[in-house]
């Protein structure tokens, strides 16, 4: 899709996105009142089940979302997860043996192709399928076995904002179901994302820094580490900046290399023990001179050269993500609007991938 | 470690990454030679065993050594697996059930605490562990049931080059012996390998295309995936451009608005199914007019910028990525060069990462 087919969707630069954005603490709040009995429900019912393993199946910002989950799932669950490369059953027809396997695919619209035959594939070779998307008429939900509605409404925007904290949300959900417990840690979510929101002002003068970066580094470790892999993909899709992004530990492992005073860096600081993980390599950054920007408690974004405070105090660290990608949306929309470009327009953005 | 601190060992720039470059015919040699009956003897052992979900647990090079294994064990043997997300052990003390679970650690030196203690808990909770390592006396070699020696010798350089190779050989005999196969695809190899180091005037010509770039994408699908990885990483390790890569469908998702004519493409074409899946994406990136370079055969070469042909007509598409690096390593090596760098004092690599 050209720059100019899809401007015409935008009377101002940026409106499907930033209103799409906005929408988030509603949708939140939905999820929880109107969403979580039939995710409770699900979740008990797969849970007889007693799956073994878990494959989780995605793409591009859902992609993230299931990185979540997999965190989810292995701590909180103690269950062996892994994320399909999925050219093995579409491109080499791999038969796989599924049994206790559950299968998640992940997508916003149901509708990529390849997801569709790697789940029919997989409900095929005896997996427990489930399907989490935005849209519960797809073709997704129809080949999977249950089928998770995120209700976030239609999204139109090309960069996929109110889709991904949905999907957060209900796969947190839908894995408290699976252990049993009453998602209450999520409750206070739709007040704190509109608190997020509101602090529009503060991004702005965040994303004046990036005008002119040449490149990006985002870092975390642990729960925040999806966050750090979709605000990379955010920023490029928006604003084209090449950012990177790493795990702590694997920055340490080399790309630190290319980390000094031209590159800026953001360090996603979740409270708990991921942030606590992530102390080392904040240490080492710093000793560096680098530019470093935090997303994460006040205490954190003191010691930076600058960040974005969190309303994180008391939240359970695992629910923290679905508040922590909140200010780099909204950074990647910034800097997209300093940079002179329109969010609503990526170049090459197509909502529905077709890859086989 | 400074610059100043490495650069020391080095008379020449890059002397010690070109040495370790040019003894991989001999450590792929060594490998068939000496390993392979050892090799195959663990896997006999493991398939006794008959693991049914296999995990890998890696960083850096060794993660994208991993990430090929997950290809080979999906497609050759149908066994589902997953990449461990260490944090969820070393930091959130997570417990899993391991019944039934072959946990493979790839770390050249076998010396990151993290991995040592990752693959300790891995073997408490009932798995199956195997270390495949280039240090016998490591004390990942120690902790784990069972232990491969890829037998590269010592490695000085801290980009990793022939260890990337000689664990990619490793893990590939060892699928095989899984499976019953007799490795035979494998023994053209090293000849093969001699005779894409002895092209190094058309890497330096291809090097000088990157003089400028200020970033690049690298991509392809299947088999080729990892390689585009790792490339990227040795990249970045090296000369400090900010390297992205995508598999060839997620690329369609969204970053593909980075790519245009100032952002250079190199793609991966592994002559097989993964080359095949490939397609739509080259005709995409060709008929936007991006900077194509080609890894492959010759005909995707002529249809492409520039390229590097690969003498891969008639080998396996399993082993290829063993023979795709190469052209890359060198790449990488030439590119640091050219821009005045030493590849052998990349600013911020330590070759044991202590990390936990």
């Amino acid at each position: 899709m050209s720059a100019t087919t899809t401007a015409q969707h935008s009377e101002q630069p940026g409106r499907i996105m930033s209103g799409e954005m906005a929408e988030q603490p509603a949708v939140l709040r939905r999820i929880l009142d109107e969403g979580a009995p039939r995710i409770r429900e699900t979740a008990a019912r797969i849970a007889a089940r007693n799956p073994r393993f878990v494959l989780l199946t995605a793409r591009g910002t859902s992609d993230n979302a299931a990185l979540y989950a997999k965190y989810l799932l292995e701590v909180l669950l103690g269950k062996p997860c892994g994320l399909t490369s999925m050219s093995t059953t579409t491109a080499y027809g791999a038969r796989q043996d599924l049994t206790d396997v559950l299968v998640i695919t992940v997508s916003q619209s149901g509708g990529s192709p390849d997801l569709v035959a790697s789940t029919e594939a997989a409900r095929a070779a005896g997996a427990i399928t489930l399907a989490v998307t935005n849209n519960a008429d797809s073709a997704l939900a129809a080949v999977s076995e249950f089928h998770i509605d995120v209700l976030a409404g239609p999204e139109k925007a090309l960069p996929a904002t109110k889709t991904y904290t949905a999907e957060l949300l209900a796969l947190y959900l839908f894995v408290e179901g699976l252990r049993g417990g009453d998602g209450s840690a999520a409750k206070a979510l739709p007040d704190l994302a509109r608190q997020i929101l509101d602090r529009q002002g503060e991004i702005k003068q965040l994303a004046a820094r990036y005008r002119f970066a040449e490149r990006m580094v985002l870092t975390s470790r642990g729960y925040g580490y999806p966050t750090a892999k979709e605000a990379a993909l955010k920023l490029m899709e928006t604003s084209y900046i090449p950012a990177l992004s790493y795990s702590g530990a694997d920055l340490l492992h080399g790309p630190l290399a290319m980390v000094d005073n031209i590159s800026p860096v953001i360090a996603i600081v979740t409270e708990g023990k991921g942030g606590e993980a992530l102390q080392p390599v904040l240490e080492r950054l710093r000793g560096r001179g680098a530019d470093l920007v935090v997303i994460g408690a006040q205490t954190e974004v003191d010691r930076a050269s600058a960040g974005f405070a969190l309303p994180t105090g008391g939240v359970a660290e695992e629910v923290q993500p679905i508040l922590e990608i909140l200010p780099l949306q909204m950074l990647a929309y910034e800097v997209t609007i300093a940079r002179g470009q329109d969010p609503d327009a990526p170049r090459a953005l197509a909502k529905v991938t077709e890859t086989r």
